[in-house]
């Protein structure tokens, strides 16, 4: 069960309104990337937990600390959004800097939620489940895990470049510390779980059943060899396993495919008679 | 440019038709983490690619193998669906084994792609471009990458346990191997990468201008203690810029957020008088 | 079955061609509570009516009419895209009404629809049937009728402020009376059911089947008790079914959850040994 | 900010696990008008909130409340799909009640979620932001929450008719009590505002800028005249404004359109010369 | 403006209910190819149309009579619907015909729609406006059209093959026949207007500015020439401008790509030193 | 299997960049008629092809070139973000030209892709998977892939028109060409094919089961003759199977629909007693 309570997790506010900045940090508030994916994507890893406690619990801490995030980001945008100017269109056009202000904001700002933030992204596109990651294995979702953190922070990085709104920044400046402190800890939960299993996901299934002769081979199948020089290229590999190969020239080994006619009840292209 | 050979890049024949499988192998072809996203994702960070030569050649490389494993599943589920039985609901409902197929089955794979494979997952929800990631950073990019291949070596397994089909697991057996490598692969690339920019991306947003107290703080927002015994509690951080602490009460330092009444013009709930 | 006749409902002309503004408008056509969406709600709430003639009947005249609206919305659309400034940036940015209009409009009313209407909304997004609501019970469906003709209302309304243009603002009227009478029709049809089966949704469900001692609570879980003020924290509740009440500080009562591990074939984590 | 308590608001256990049971329940979950829905509307509604204190912090006690709803789910779910099997399909198909099980299940549940809840509906399809209304205008909003828990309770009621699962019920019959005073509740916050505004949102336009010549009719568009019997079609208007008045046959009264060629650059049909 | 008669252009009865077929048949009404899909179509190419009159009136024509096909269709499923039977699992399951019922039918069907139709495809996944074809160059769009005629003539037949109930073959037949009508109406109107503009859309591009060196050539890019033995490889190019010819081994022309570093601002992977 | 050379199939360099034209150019990239859209279609019509070899081959000849087309325009793209403004907004409005492009371009070009393309539409709409039409029956697929090449080369031609850079010009009028080409080989194998089978598709459906006393009739749906003057309303249908006609007045002869009560368990409205 969760409780709320009304102060910020971290100050929110901006300078001055700007509609045009809104829309875009719409992008970490609804992005694939945003608040509430992470806020998902933490939630339900932690619910589905069939692991031991001390991994649910971390999940569910970190992902009731999100809900606080998507709230500051939206507390900020509907702030960003105060007074935005909406009038017609031609008389605002004479002054460039609004003009450029109401063709540059998210039209639906105004219209569909009255200079509130919405669960969209900075396009308008809106969130949706599917960028929720919960396998039931945590070696591999943690890994899921690391890469929000990672485009989460770069995009937060990107936003904060693109404002010099001192309210603004200083509200960025915290969520990009707890994604530094995320990446620490994603890395350092990773660590763990790679000791115990090692690193292919999943470490259960029997490694006899894979056609291990193409388990280390780097198949060059774009023209040129600059892929070479790369460290996935020769060495030991990275799971202890083998050695990297590099093929030059790798070969289809499979069948050219030639596929039944369908039965007349799917009325395909006729066969040749 | 790409130029494209008849025969598969490794055999992908079933022992017999089974539309049942056929739909639930179409995750590993059309769902977040089947081919057709890997094969975007890589090809696209290629092309977007603006570092070393090394890596826009080794991205095109995985990419262009990528179009061949979707050929092979594209392939395996045509087969699979050979002479699938669609008829009349009644009559085979009489045979238990043909009726559950019937009932199993994606009725997409009769009615719109007459026995024929879809870029879709195994629920039949179409696979859609929010899948793939290229942020323009590779480090970022490169755990996404890691990440795939974790997720879908994961899924494939999993398929693997959902047959005993001989031709089936054969060519299953060869896209795990070939995922165990891509882990390896990814890994190996992480590796350089964080050697030269360290683990926090992106590594070149100046770190005095994060609230650094809290860039390795875990923050305990779930009541109980369980998440303290992990690695990212306590000890050096994993970026070797400072110590895990474990926060066990954290406190909310932000505003209680007031907004103001919207303009006249927004038709917001009116002010109280 | 259904026949047209070429006149529109009500006039729709605007005074002059405005790009920008079409873009806006597109919002009340293919946007969430456009008139797509009540046309298809209440065609699929007719065409589904398991009950009374009087009520099918009656959504399929207000079904029919929403077609009407989309047709007057499509046509208006038209004229505002009319002559469109679609040629090269440089030139046009040199005059800063016709380059905010060009930045502004959606691109794809001249790329994909020739200077038309498409059936999206104000980003670009396109309608789609989660929108439309046909439970198969009307009383709550003519309550999603009432929110949908308040939102359309309310959005209509922003769209007139949002433009002097004659010609649109004499169409928006129209639209604007249709929606009050649409939202005093549900009001009435609300009431009409409200006092045959009471205001709970279903009302078939047998009410001993329910915790009822949670049926009238109001539970605080947010911290500060604000929320007390309101007709729902005290008196009788509205469907006279007992006396509202205050749970200052709610308790968790269920379980603290633990899952099973999951089946090896799952390959989920590992066990703890 | 947010905090966790590790205990369900309410207990979540199955008597025994049944996959195909866990696929529906997922509707209530994650579907337009699941949980996940009315969570993210009332707390985007509350972080919105341009009004009086005691509708925030209102909006935000029921939000906050939700989250509880979806963890009780997400878990219930998780355990109906305890073993849930998986295996080759031929051998299963033995045996009809495991054949079926294996057939109705969502195939995700076990290839994506390693047997966990995902924040998708009962076919598989993604929960997306499209389903919040937030509008800034209260009574509005406040009707899409009736509309969203009419629904979200009737739903809830036909999944306790297709269980004779005693604890999933028992889960269950707590849902449905929440919804009864969910739906009370907002039948009063409802009640205070008409009281306040009137009953036609926004109450702000300015009545003499619409048609009212159409703002009290109900027009006959389909053939037959049982509309007629309803409330809306005679008798004073719900908002004491006017009388509501039937016509019979509606004319139109619009221009018959004829739309402008589009410029050369457009490449539209060419002209008859 | 638009009408509506109580009855049906053509009767929707079937034999009896079949809650599994109302699933598949769900596809020819909300899918990508349903009924929907040419309504909405030929409705908004209507409403954009700005060529001759004709046109414009035949699209209202054929655009309105699909309105009354999705009319039949959702007639058709709700009945197909009736008494479907969703008590408990176990029980039922004992009866493999009920139980294949239960388990094939679309479980929203029931829980969201109350044994409704629903703008939806056969997985459940919703009609959207991306499907809709709107170019305002008509020889571009009657080509979609004849296409879209074809896929759907392909699914209803496909779909007549899957039922032996008399009642909705009956249907089936019906809408097979508009079906051919309208493949040659829309051969009718692409031939009148290929006659006056050529076959290459859009015709008003001056050929002069295209590579016309490539105009008419085949490019051999995937291995074996089995590709040449096609009427598309050799003979005057069917828009009389030029001969085919077969480009056995097409030759990539353009630069190897290497792109700029990006600015500082975006924080991409770091330049090499 | 596939292959990759380094070189462009033609070259792809603007003059100089213009983030603007880069989101109107990702229309022909990742929209509904894009070259992810002709990729796609054609590699999954080769793949699921049940017919003669000279079809498979050609379609993975034509497919295969067409990733090399999304190849050019992802790095077309690319370089018209070169150093693409992203700094804060009230310095750059007051140049005119730069504010045009910071509020012109999409957000998520620099904020999610750091410079890069990405696989969406104009107005950042992800490309999706419901785009691919491979029906498994030739004619039908032929015609789609007519249309998408004619609704293609309309839309590169407005592009062209929408920009003066020489470079982009030089690449387009390269597109345009091999679009022409496209057309012209659609069209040859159309004919091949329709002398073979005849024009109405599909050609193996039984006509007599067809209710072919409306095979050949235009129904005026809408009110006016103008749509008489058209080819389709007289003389021999384009099968050769009949006479056109005209029906001025259509009829409606299905039943005016009653539906049954739902069952209980629904908890529909409640039957009037």
């Amino acid at each position: 069960m969760f409780f709320h309570v009304k102060e910020l997790q971290y100050r929110a506010k901006p300078n001055k309104p700007d509609p045009v900045y809104a829309k875009k940090l719409q992008e970490v508030l609804g992005g694939q990337f945003g608040e509430i994916s992470v806020m998902m994507q933490y939630l339900f890893q932690g619910w589905n937990c069939r692991a031991e406690q001390k991994y649910r619990d971390m999940l569910l801490d970190i992902g009731t600390e999100e809900i606080a995030h998507v709230e500051m980001l939206a507390t900020m945008i509907a702030q960003l959004l105060d007074k935005a100017p909406v009038e017609e269109q031609e008389e605002a056009a004479k002054d460039p800097i609004i003009a450029s202000a109401m063709g540059g904001m998210n039209p639906q700002h105004a219209i569909v939620n009255g200079l509130g933030a919405s669960p969209n992204d900075s396009t308008g596109y809106p969130w949706n489940a599917r960028y929720t990651i919960a396998s039931g294995n945590l070696l591999a979702d943690f890994r899921a895990n690391l890469n929000a953190e990672s485009q989460g922070r770069l995009q937060v990085v990107r936003l904060y470049e693109m404002t010099d709104d001192y309210g603004v920044r200083d509200m960025l400046s915290f969520l990009i510390a707890r994604d530094t402190m995320h990446q620490n800890q994603w890395q350092a939960a990773i660590a763990e779980l790679e000791e115990k299993e090692g690193i292919v996901v999943p470490s259960t299934f029997n490694r006899e059943y894979e056609k291990s002769d193409v388990s280390h081979t780097f198949m060059n199948c774009s023209e040129g060899k600059e892929s070479e020089a790369g460290r996935w290229a020769s060495g030991p590999s990275m799971d202890g396993k083998g050695q990297f190969t590099y093929e030059e020239h790798p070969v289809a080994t499979g069948q050219a495919p030639e596929l039944n006619p369908a039965p007349g009840y799917i009325h395909g292209t006729p066969p040749v008679k």
